[in-house]
């Protein structure tokens, strides 16, 4: 069933199917975590319904957003939510992300988000639904690729934001490194003060010198058991 | 003046010279992070006053461990503080680290750990104190030795653990993997809660595959500024 949600921030409001992978914390979080400006052309990876882009799009001036989804069936959902919320400077591509050259030009973008596949393709499957395996594993599309695709669409000086399981942390900074990436700022978090990380945030800029900003870690829940993260309310000043 | 300092754990003693480097709160971090056991060949590098060889060395057992320091001054205390405390498998080794093969031969041990010089040489020097600098600056041995080092004298599966400045994180991460080794233990540490991190502190193994583990974040302060960093008390069980 389809379902209209509200987002709480600014009246928007986001597509979602019961079917199909709904958006997750680790979008919420990735949307707080980017930043762009007036002038940015911005491309969201592996975009889903489009919450990322949408909830960025109300926190952050910008030129353009492109989402791309690989499924048509999440792509048309994103859609829907953007003619909703009548957001005109964003595009959906419902497309490989391998084919992305055919609707924009290498070193032409500012920022690229994603929030990718977490797991590998050899892991276990844990759905028998194709639909959620393609979100959550490297089916279509893995870390190197992502990571490369990012390098080459990206300006000089442009910026990837990514959030990604913990278990991928050293390989995601090995892989920026070998496409020409420095890791400029990291944020890991916890599901509480007392737990191991699950969860890291990364912005990493095309051709900078290293020098790493490590930001206060965040926690999901209080000590309560209570749930913290929250939609970011207001616009990053640039 | 040469003072000796109680270590709060085990009645331990450390000679301490306020003309040279005492030991900060990076190497209590490190010396609680670490763990061998009683068969265990350990290298403490750049091993100051040897407050970290002594700390660990009360909360593990361990067959043997060697202290490396290249300036005699630091040496002769650790050498001073090993014979107070009656420390018989402790041996302190007074040369350059690049000379380490003189005492031990390679792919012979089982656990390096270091506090190393954490900024690079051509940083601007915060002191005239050329002892000082040596400690703190890479000026008698850099990361990329270090870490080759470490390669070259554990045996395969063995483990190295680290505390380093959070800048160098990443180029950390990368040696690493230059090097044989895979990161399987992180863990930041922030000044609170509220404030970016300063301090990591690793373990990485030889010969491993990756999968790495995030402990939860550790504070230096609480809410209300006072300290809670302690010795770690009680014996590792191995």
């Amino acid at each position: 069933m389809i379902r209209l949600d509200d987002l709480q921030i600014d009246n928007l409001k986001i597509y979602q199917d019961d079917t199909l992978y709904n958006f997750s914390t680790d979008a919420v979080l990735l949307a707080n975590f980017v930043n762009f400006s007036s002038k940015s052309i911005v491309v969201d990876f592996c975009s889903g319904n489009g919450v990322v882009g949408i909830l960025a799009s109300s926190k952050n001036f910008y030129k353009k957003i492109y989402l791309i989804e690989i499924q048509e069936n999440l792509a048309k959902l994103a859609q829907k939510s953007v003619e909703y919320n009548k957001l005109e400077n964003i595009e959906v591509i419902n497309d490989d992300l391998l084919n992305i050259n055919n609707y924009i030009k290498n070193e032409s973008v500012d920022v690229v988000m994603v929030n990718p596949p977490y797991r590998k393709q050899d892991n276990h499957f844990i759905s028998e639904n194709e639909h959620f395996n393609i979100c959550n594993y490297e089916i279509k599309i893995n870390l190197e690729q992502i990571i490369n695709k990012s390098n080459k669409l990206l300006k000089f000086g442009g910026k990837l934001f990514m959030v990604n399981d913990i278990n991928r942390l050293e390989e995601t900074i090995i892989l920026l490194n070998k496409n020409n990436f420095k890791v400029k700022t990291l944020q890991i978090v916890q599901p509480n003060i007392n737990k191991n990380a699950n969860v890291f945030l990364l912005q990493a800029t095309k051709g900078a010198k290293s020098g790493i900003k490590v930001l206060p870690t965040q926690f999901l829940n209080d000590e309560n058991g209570n749930y913290i993260v929250k939609v970011k309310k207001g616009k990053n000043e640039r």
